[in-house]
């Protein structure tokens, strides 16, 4: 067992709802251990500059319902040098602290796996994004309650959807996964669900919206950004162009995705994961994503965590061909 | 007092959450005081389709708590026409129609006070627009569900805002009026608001952001659609450009603000102007909107409700700016 | 104009939502206007303990869409006493606070009426209850929050009731006041509502139930506490002994009904009242409550805002009997 | 692969969010499979009273979203006897129904079970619970909507507990599972969770409270229905007479945990298992309940799915006793 005395503990990257809950649960449970923790405002750009305050359990009353991290977050191309990373270095020696816990996603624990390189401070992280595109975890923290604002969304622009005869298209966040839109499409009851990973291409719309109950004009096509088809507006503008019988609208929701109350999953995700990183850190693990797979918790290098090998289940995109019918 | 034997009802412009609780209102109260009702579809164009059907008080158990309109609703180019309105007259004469209540905003009383200087059939109106823009009425139906989803929306937006330190401009909808931008900008903590009828210009905004807080980044502009300052991309490039030390975002909130399960306020206040509408047929009243002021029932020509003159009460700007402190 | 220079603020009496907006808007427009404010904890009960701060404007950053309040609240036996009262006094005079702002309901201005006659410091209230059983303002803070969480409730149990023809009897608060049961009532398309002030009998719910629907098996009937036919477990009970036949199910919402982030109109209500307030106290009012009539400031001095006199308006009990049809 | 012509499809039992998407898949899958598809209304009481009729994929339209069942449920005695199974057999054939779907917990399925022995008709079922007290699936529908229920109105009454200082006994649904408690409890930062499993007596909350901190007054305590340690009202009796310095307060939360539009992950799930039973019909399964295990489909006999073995996951306590401190 390593003796850990003071566990700093940030968020970085695109903030999540849950994040807080994460929090909480790493200082509270640092705390049980008699460790001590150090609060890191900002990320890295908060390591390399001293931003730091000792942190105690009350620190984190009354936040596990709180959307958005109380530590804040940022992106730092500081750190992304040696210079920067040595600054940090020296900062969290100032301020005693040997252990990190660093919650967040792909740039977080990228990161993390180089200062774990080249420093004796050992670093756990904790999938902290709602975009589910992390290896390592069944789920991500955010991403429940992400796909849950979602629907609510939807929920909305369908009573509208419904009452103009309208097709709509609906953008939602993801970067470069698809999984938003795959749950919240089948949840939408969407009509087609355009994904980067599946490389579908408009023509599967246009022939889905050919084969179609023509007497049910309203629908809804779930789109995730930064797919080959283009964005809403260009997706809208071929529809428009191919099916002007249809009253076509684009919404993309943006923002509101990433904020608000976490919902339970996301809250005891975090705080699964939460004790388990400071537990992790006593039992002398280091340089791993911390997550949760079949209800498991489960270790998983930095190098491993990396998002690129997400895979979509197949089943899904049969599901929405099946229940759009 | 007249004897009307069959009212029709319907929903027209775009629709507004509780508009289904005033239809299930007028539907009730005709069938409580022995009167028939019809359902027509689409507004005035299935009038002139003749697209009707006969409501008993089942047709409309279940929907007072649903967003949208059953009725649907679309917008009709034809019944500008003299010809289109003769047709909708055939129509609802063959349909033994002899009283309408048309739910909608200025479009649909425009229609509606034309049809009713032509035809022997009597139409009130309800005011049912998320905009809040009739004269003749404290409150449109749909307008405090608005208001209630764009605060949640920017609740979520805040989370995010106060977690990265940015500046957020939030656009609203609205049409000609600043009416949801003004209570939202307020309830949600706004620095500054932007509305048609204060043709806010940017200059007002750029001073608020001199003036303000240096300590404090995270900021709410409030924008309400079709303002002189430009829409939010426009808004969000000019901040960008003289403030570059913020981290300017842009949230356009769009299509959600239409939909969703209807507030309790909206729900009462479409079920009391639904009953007085029916009231007010029996009554011998026509060609005016039933609205509701100062908490009372109140009566106003079609001419008059027309949104020309809704004016903004200057206390709120104020307020914005003291809180903005 | 009275010169001011550091007004006290507190909340006394059951929390509502909204209680922190009004918080916000006196401490902003305080400093907006050069004064000075202390934060009193836990009402009176914090004014005879001395537990007072200094409050500045990041004191109350990012708690408008808080529910609670984040100066607590009590009730105070004490200050019932003439001792207890002066020992507040005095407290207040060592902290050099020279005005107060109360937020509550009866209880907060009887004791702040009180205060106001023996003492040389001027107090105004904000009417903060979820009763909404005031007289000199439309509408409390906090009671369109309450109803919202009412009806958002009995739309869930509706779906039980809808699925499984269940008859229930939904118990709401109000103390002595029906004004929640009543809106929600129309809200929830009630078949029946139980009030107060109407001294409504079982025997009004035996005759709806004898008449209404014998198709329609699931039926809400809305209760509100303290009533003279007895809670909801009396009424259901002798429901059950008449009508064997119905389903029948009690539900007690409960504390539920105090918390939650504020709907926008409590917010903005909130907000307009604050300013108001400390515009009051700076222009020389005491002893008066700031409330909002017809959309407008109102000021009414303590002993009429008390409640015993709000009176129901019989159209709703007309209402839910015409649409309950 | 069987034959299947006719598969009918009931809810039966407690109504759970997430039915109704369930629903709509089945409808939906069959006919993509150029299946036909009876509903059988109210369960097993339909089916002996013969109330049935044809589905279309527009029977099924906008309901993914809405709580309940729209082919409401019903618990029945008769079906218990093999005159009631015999009668409903008859009526399955003499509507064509040659397979069956049914969605509900372990009433449903025992029911299943014996009516798949006796007759030749294969049966295959859905877990619809709230209550995820089935073996054989991770989640059953409708719990997580359930446990998001539950923190929001914990959030709520938090505010509450918070403003006044208050502990807070919440008694939530379960039947004999604390499986809501468990995960509701770790969500809501409760100070203790008492559920049926493990047989956690008073005890162990007054330790808590005794070791607890004693700056902090505000408390929940989360119960699960029909623990040993009593109800809500006894264990808030024993509280206040060992604590009477807590102000202590409880809280049933009753049948709004039934109700509410579905989750995404609810909507998924029923999706997802519904379009997997019809798959399963087809393809030879019967007397199986469709669950989803480490995200997979999985089958299991229905003697198998019944409840009496679903272990608690010992670090769950753990949790709680670590984030509480």
């Amino acid at each position: 067992m390593t003796q850990i005395k003071n566990i700093g503990v940030y968020t970085s990257g695109g903030d999540a709802p849950g994040m807080n809950a994460a929090i909480r649960a790493v200082v509270r449970s640092a705390i049980y251990y008699g460790i001590d923790v150090t609060g890191i405002r900002r990320g890295y750009d908060g390591m390399i500059k001293g931003d730091m305050f000792p942190m105690d359990r009350k620190s984190v009353s009354n936040i596990i319902q709180r959307g958005g991290t109380i530590l804040k977050t940022a992106r730092s191309e500081q750190f992304k040098t040696p210079e920067g990373r040595k600054q940090a270095y020296e900062n969290l020696k100032a301020n005693n602290v040997d252990a990190l816990v660093g919650i967040g996603g792909d740039g977080t624990f990228t990161g993390a796996h180089i200062f774990g390189l080249e420093y004796d401070i050992p670093v756990v992280g904790l999938p902290g994004t709602i975009d589910n595109d992390l290896c390592g975890t069944d789920f991500t923290i955010g991403y429940d309650t992400a796909i849950n604002t979602v629907i609510d969304a939807v929920d909305k622009i369908r009573d509208t959807a419904e009452s103009h005869d309208r097709l709509f298209i609906v953008e939602v966040m993801g970067r470069d996964s698809g999984l938003i839109a795959l749950r919240t499409g089948i949840a939408a009851g969407a009509e087609a669900i355009l994904i980067p990973e599946s490389k579908t291409d408009l023509q599967s719309v246009f022939d889905r919206l050919e084969k179609g109950r023509k007497d049910k004009k309203s629908k809804i096509i779930m789109l995730a950004e930064n797919g080959i088809a283009g964005d809403a507006f260009e997706v809208g503008r071929q529809i428009k162009e191919k099916f002007p019988n249809y009253d076509t609208r684009v919404s993309i929701l943006g923002h509101i995705q990433r904020g608000g109350r976490p919902s339970c999953m996301d809250r005891v995700l975090a705080s699964r994961v939460g004790v388990a990183a400071v537990e992790a850190l006593r039992d002398g693990h280091r340089n791993e994503m911390i997550g949760l797979i079949h209800n498991e918790i489960a270790y998983t290098p930095f190098e491993h965590a990396l998002k690129h090998n997400v895979e979509i289940n197949p089943d899904f995109l049969k599901i929405v061909e099946i229940l759009a019918i």
